[in-house]
């Protein structure tokens, strides 16, 4: 029966294959029917009169289903961690731990729904037609700039909320942190300026997030240098980018010119940023390295010119983690029994994140740990009461 | 969080929304995520490694996620118990009911997707396109004939178990109960006449079920008679199922004409036989009146003309009950890393299930009852022994 796991295994011995062996996820009842009489009511003929009831008023689903406590995590595994296209099969182990995240930190369902397919229209058709199974979507680890019009596509067409978390996860907690380390060097958003390297889905999300906060002064880069109109090899989503960011102040040229005198760096890019250009950056200065596992700037190295370092690995302190954001998120978006997860509502989420830092502010701690006990239920509470303030909560 | 459901809701009281308040269904971890440690090994960086290694060799997938464990069960909400084309969403609990079953019978893990379309070509699309997430597909409440199409284009399509458990639940259940109770009325398949009332998934599913099993004279009726070639008005369906029962013995006309004489009823047609015609069954009669929950013919009415009677229902005796057979086939199925479901492995199920009564064996005692512990183990190690004997196991 299901016990029988084999005691050996291709890889036995070693901790991370030993954790992972019969994977990581399972369903279980909530409902006994272990007698006749229970069986007669979660299943024939009882359940009849709960579907009857649905079909005569849908808003019912939301008493007699686990669908509103339920999120599909879906991915086509073709950027998978820094992994990059490995394929809907091998994504699978970062689904079913996303699932975990989710229950564990805000006691949600998380279903994994890997895709064994890449196409943009295919992906928003299956999404779309298994959305009655599911309260929310959260799209995972879907190669950019695919991922920005499945979700945008996806939030016009279904009335749950649709969130892509390497997109507005990052963004969330890069935007808590960074609150709170402005706070402590004594900025304004409005006076600070900032280098972004990485013109993917986490750069995207995060300069936006940081101009709807009051950020004025913000370029993002990418290879080669400065997103910016002066540039004629600009994709679609750069040249929209390049708009918002380098444009407004008119800046150009090259990850030395945007480092010179900078006041915050923030990096999601993998790659190496040299010593000698994080030496250029203002007095003060803030680096969030968070490519993984190698940060853009070691934190030995980006301590010697800035006062506040984080990364986003959990041996370093500072660690900018995503699970601070979706279980929370969504838990808030589902309290709230919201049709969307709007810009205000991810605001609220890092506003959240940040208040709880608190009386421990410093510079090593701009950022809850993901296992304060506090995160979730505190994101949850301001995401929810965001969602209503929004007109978007049907609870 | 989680936890604050409700304490009132739109029928609180009534027994049957009581017990589905919340949904009956719910995702667990089955890896700790407690400390920093184990998230680095569930999560990242450590789950890295496993991707890495499931993207070298996608066998892995079978011992370190849950996916050889678990199951999608797919709906368009068209075929809904005795309730029709309802929709998805108010599928749901149909849905959620099989995956408490699917746990508590088999060990297997459940995941309800309710599908936003009813076209043939869109459900086999979006099933192909999420099978990497699933070791098995069990299609249910699917209408005719679409039913038919869909599975037979997914088991080409799929190299994982696929299973229309209306169809083949049902058959092997029947076909478990049958073959007792011809022991018991001294019968062979081969001398038996049977009447089947109902050319829907079910009826069509048993009649070959019963073909393969040795009956040879054998009529299905739908309401304008007998299905056979002298009619006019066949689907496709119905044409290739009379041409293997009524056309093989030159069989035709009324209900009344076929069960003149007949040895075994099996009705999964809903509707009434009137006791005039059930009066006509030859000596010994076998009755199994399945439709819910009102039989075909009422049991006491049954009984005045037949020898051993069965229902669907749970409050007389012979139970004739899909549970006994989708979560043995399923686990013996994943037990053996089976590619697909053989009808081997179903009249294995079927055998498996009539040798379990044993001595008990008596007229109001032709198969187990569902809480009969037994029967999930040895309907799996008959069906992952017959998946071996077959060539279609992997382990």
């Amino acid at each position: 029966m299901a016990d029988d796991v084999p005691t050996s295994h291709p890889r036995a011995g070693e901790p991370v294959f030993d954790l992972h062996l019969g994977g990581k996820l399972a369903t279980v009842a909530t409902a006994e029917v272990g007698t006749r009489e229970q069986l007669s009511l979660a299943y024939t003929p009882g359940v009849a009169e709960v579907c009857t009831a649905i079909a005569e008023d849908p808003s019912l689903t939301r008493h007699y289903t686990w669908v509103p406590n339920t999120v599909a995590i879906v991915t086509d595994g073709t950027a998978v961690l820094g992994l990059g296209d490995i394929g809907p099969s091998a994504a699978m182990p970062v689904m079913e731990g996303k699932a975990v995240l989710f229950k564990q930190f805000g006691g949600v369902d998380g279903v994994p729904i890997c895709l064994d397919t890449t196409d943009t229209e295919e992906i928003i058709e299956t999404v779309a037609r298994m959305a009655p199974s599911f309260g929310g979507i959260n799209l995972e680890d879907i190669s950019a700039p695919r991922c920005f019009e499945i979700e945008d596509r996806l939030k016009e067409r279904l009335d749950i909320p649709v969130f892509h978390d390497d997109q507005h996860g990052t963004a969330v907690v890069t935007l808590a942190a960074l609150t709170n380390a402005l706070r402590l060097t004594g900025r304004t958003p409005e006076s600070t300026r900032v280098v972004i390297s990485g013109a993917g889905a986490a750069g995207v999300a995060i300069a936006k997030i940081l101009l709807a906060a009051g950020v004025k002064d913000m370029v993002v880069t990418d290879r080669k240098g400065v997103v910016c109109s002066e540039r004629t090899d600009l994709t679609p989503v750069k040249r929209e980018l390049a708009a918002i960011t380098a444009d407004v102040n008119g800046r150009s040229g090259t990850l030395a010119d945007a480092f010179a005198g900078a006041d915050v760096y923030i990096g999601v890019s993998g790659g190496t940023i040299p010593e000698e250009i994080v030496a250029t950056m203002a007095d003060d200065a803030i680096i969030f390295a968070m490519a993984n596992p190698t940060p853009e700037v070691h934190p030995d190295v980006a301590h010697r010119h800035a006062r506040i370092v984080a990364t986003g690995r959990s041996d370093f302190p500072n660690q900018i983690n995503n699970v601070l954001a979706f279980p929370g998120i969504f838990r808030g978006a589902f309290d709230a029994n919201a049709t969307a997860i709007t810009e205000n509502m991810k605001v609220a989420a890092a506003t959240a994140l940040a208040e709880l830092v608190g009386d421990d502010l410093r510079e090593d701690m701009v950022i809850p740990t993901p296992f304060d006990p506090r995160v979730g239920p505190a994101v949850a509470a301001a995401v929810a009461a965001a969602a209503r303030r929004d007109g978007v909560a049907r609870a």
